[in-house]
């Protein structure tokens, strides 16, 4: 059993109808709702909690951690995202959709400006699978569309990700590195573009399947201990000191 | 002509007499002399200068900034992290030495505790080129030695380097990753290992042309000025908005 | 179920006595009873066999292959390695066991001469775990041991692996890169290094977890099926013939 | 002084008018003239030379080569192709262009199929920079276009690059893993999708821009000598035989 936490700043719902009227019971929950399964045990969290939801208990119980957030990645607080980065080093798994590519976690674990260029102009987009030996493209055709979205294109200033899954086409003219994988300290990040608030993309099952493949890919099992520090050898030493 | 500027906190170099005899000069002061040659123009800055000898004007004069720092990571100011950190991702080189790894600016950049095992009791290390192809092997035999220094031990709380260069064998039992390339946004980041305060490695010529090496592979020329943000399509769209 | 088939050439088996009394029932025997488990259906092939046991449908049948050859390589035959080399890239996962790093399937896929330093003197391995974040090291300490193993050492001559899940240290003096993962087409590719038929390795609880790991990371689930060539295109061209 | 040759089956240009008019010195001249400069001594070699153009001696006084073919990739000797590969190895540069993608030297040292989608209607291409730190990337804009080119798309089934720096976006709703990064042994190696022969691509600046970066790249300086095979002790082992 996967222990999900969706995340959500959750603020266009409530300032937006037409956002509302998509996602009715917010994009976490349709998230939620969409990668609900039988091996999978989910929660949402949201901005406006305590803690924003992300108490230590909620994050000790969580395996896999989703992260959406646009307009107010100022909001949450260095504490609460020092207490995720702590987490994901300790082994928790890790997926940023879309506009996390400029929340404060995700900056802080790539290490740098993670900008790019976009568009709100409801480009067509059509994610190729670049590595089909992939986990997280499992069962996905050679690519899929999602008939409109906003348009992230290159540079995207991101580390070179450890594995680069899909690349997107644009119809604007643009292309984009949309499912980058990470490994940082025992645990895993993913990051995957699309889901801009405007359109109805986290309906798409495409979408879903690969965000549940990122789950399985992402839960830690076991893991390892490593100690840190002075260390004691292990094999006697001619050296001075 | 690559201009350099060697970074050191310069500390132990004034409490510790033994230190003050390896390094008369101080640690930068031994690195700059090390790898003077024709094609580099090098200068110096320290932790007690003004902005820590790390004005703007240095950094903009700046192709590859070399940095070892141990005892006072912590008196950095943030200020001046950030202004070194903006312009790695602008695309100056930069180098981080051996105790560097806990350096507010190499965990910036990293995302990662940067953690690690340590021993200071004098092993032999032993580093195997293991990528010959790398610029940054040029001219190295298939390992060299350092009689005694201190251990780093894996597991070192890392991104996966882009490319790994070198492997440290040590005396004591353990194993480490000693050369590790990075492209962060449009500068390069080399971390090398070796070079504790007590022992004379940034004499040692191997360590040196390592050095050098990496000096080369670092630098900048043309360089791309990217732009990020709101963009306007280079093809037609059909989609709405 | 992951279907698992263990091949082993099979010959120091039946030309030395102290081999065949470390592995009675050979190292194929011995790796398919060590990694038995619910999850698992294990079949065993053997160089002396019609098509060395892999056969169209076998091959077709296998989830995962394990590979273990030393003295023979030369005697597997080259549609047998094209066959094979076929699946991995359809999907199969394939595991390469010590020696079989010169092995043809081995060679044909890495590129490389696959070509190492090695020595048979009983080298005390330790095997440390540097991406404790892979499923492959699951529920593994920080290292382990083998009491005596063959030495290898680098430089060995393989692509950068996509993944660097283990370095060994060696008694006499080198560090090697033990456990390297590969994407190949559809396919994963694991080369694990430990195993040398003059010891006991394959009944090493840590080196029979490994396999087993490795077993569930390679094996395939649904997989896409790509199609290559002429194509028609998805977008008006305006492009003239 | 780099030594570069560059290699083409010069099949095309014999065959057909049209490409003979674009390019009436072959691809190999044109490419030979473009990345003409100080730093480079340039000479070209064809198929239908004595072993292909390709002796030990031009091998041997060659740091990087450049491969073009498309139509006689099988008409490329195996002894040749061998003897290219060893020389790869050993450190030199190898840049393989567009449909050389199936040329028995590329396959050989990527161990895929190397297979893709092609089109053959004028798509518009444009290759947006994706690694701008990257040496080969230096003086580029963000991207550049190619008016008319043969598509090629996704999925191309190589080896995950070592570092990618260019992707493609086609009219016709494709993107390409254009500019492949690889070491290979001592030597590096870079795909670089464009040049169909029947555009006249080895006539833009950008495209040849590429090239002579890649060359500069490439070009191995003072290497490494490994040895390989049985090994002394470098320390003392307590082990048994």
């Amino acid at each position: 059993m996967i222990r999900v936490t969706v995340w959500n700043e959750n603020v266009h719902e409530k300032l937006n109808e037409k956002i509302a009227a998509i996602y009715p019971k917010g994009i976490h929950g349709a998230i939620a709702e969409g990668i609900a399964s039988e091996g999978v045990q989910i929660r949402t969290a949201t901005l406006e909690q305590p803690e924003h939801g992300l108490t230590e208990e909620v994050l000790n119980d969580t395996d896999v951690l989703i992260w959406w957030g646009h307009r107010a990645h100022k909001d949450v607080s260095d504490e609460i995202v020092n207490r995720v980065h702590d987490r994901v080093l300790k082994g928790m798994g890790l997926i940023v959709l879309h506009s996390g590519h400029f929340s404060k976690i995700f900056k802080k674990l790539m290490g740098t400006s993670c900008d790019l260029k976009w568009r709100e102009q409801g480009d067509k987009e059509r994610l190729w699978v670049v590595d089909p030996a992939h986990p997280i493209a499992e069962g996905l055709g050679q690519y899929f569309e999602i008939e409109h979205e906003e348009m992230y294109g290159e540079h995207f200033d991101i580390p070179a990700p450890d594995e680069l899954v899909f690349i997107s086409w644009f119809e604007g003219g643009e292309v984009f590195r949309s499912g980058c994988t990470y490994h940082r300290g025992n645990g895993k990040v993913f990051y995957f573009r699309p889901g801009h608030e405007t359109y109805p993309t986290y309906h798409n099952k495409d979408v879903l399947r690969v965000i549940s493949n990122a789950v399985n890919w992402a839960a830690p099992r076991h893991g390892i201990r490593q100690t840190y520090g002075n260390a004691k050898p292990l094999e006697p030493i001619k050296g001075q000191q």
